[in-house]
């Protein structure tokens, strides 16, 4: 665990951040994922998702992040990092953060649907530790939200 | 199969032009895979992988098509779409295109290390058809030589 005492840096303090990312989402009517990235207690990237306004399937809230993150290092591998996400990676970005090599993936709400975990075989790389749950409850919550008020929409 | 009668745009045609394009992954000292997209016989997407160069491990052949495809499109489906690959996609890029509705994936060589036929739980979307093997032989042959020299270099 990075939890260091007597550090705001935790992992609920860095995945708040993340939430804040995902609301910029709900707020662009996109779906409600954000991220960030953190190297030695410093955001490297914040990023959520703009699958809509880019119109790009691409465009997750973790992809943008390990770009964004890889541009600030110049380096492609993020093995000090830890990327904070408010949703469960899906299979597309397990892989990606794979290929990145990351140290550590916190994640906040599980996504039974299309999160990463529904695959059996590694995925991840396998230095890559994992935290899932931190802030559930906030993260599900927007998530839920969102597909509600578009399902209102959709009446 | 979409091979029609009399006509030139074969599977074969196609893939040549993804051969083209690792190629020129090749020359710029990237792991050589090349991909097109191709939408009514007419290409509307080329690239080759970038990870070397944009430092960025989500530059895959295949991710730089289907962003590229989707501007062109102005669309996040590529629902009429079929994606040639000069390798198998890895789990990252066959996630993508899952994402991306993609209708037909023809590809050259197979990945056995990180392909994504590694996962035994379906990857791809549904609706996607797959046709492994075309013009195999140049396909594998382009990356064994980039490692082929990557190793010389290295002694």
């Amino acid at each position: 665990m990075k939890q260091h005492d007597n550090s705001i840096f935790t992992d609920a303090y860095f995945m708040k951040e993340a939430l804040k990312e995902a609301q910029k989402a709900f707020d662009m009517e996109e779906v409600p994922v954000g991220a960030v990235i953190v190297s030695r207690d410093r955001i490297i990237a914040r990023a959520h998702n703009m699958t809509q306004q880019l119109r790009d399937v691409t465009a997750h809230a973790e992809m943008i992040a390990i770009t964004s993150a890889s541009n600030y290092l110049g380096a492609k591998y993020l093995n000090e990092c830890t990327l904070y996400v408010t949703l469960e990676p899906c299979l597309m970005c397990a892989a990606a953060l794979r290929w990145a090599q990351i140290s550590r993936i916190v994640y906040g709400a599980a996504d039974p649907g299309e999160g990463y975990t529904r695959v059996r075989t590694a995925v991840l790389h396998p230095s890559t530790e994992v935290i899932p749950g931190i802030m559930e409850q906030p993260c599900a919550e927007l998530m839920k939200e969102f597909f509600l008020n578009r399902r209102d929409l959709k009446n």
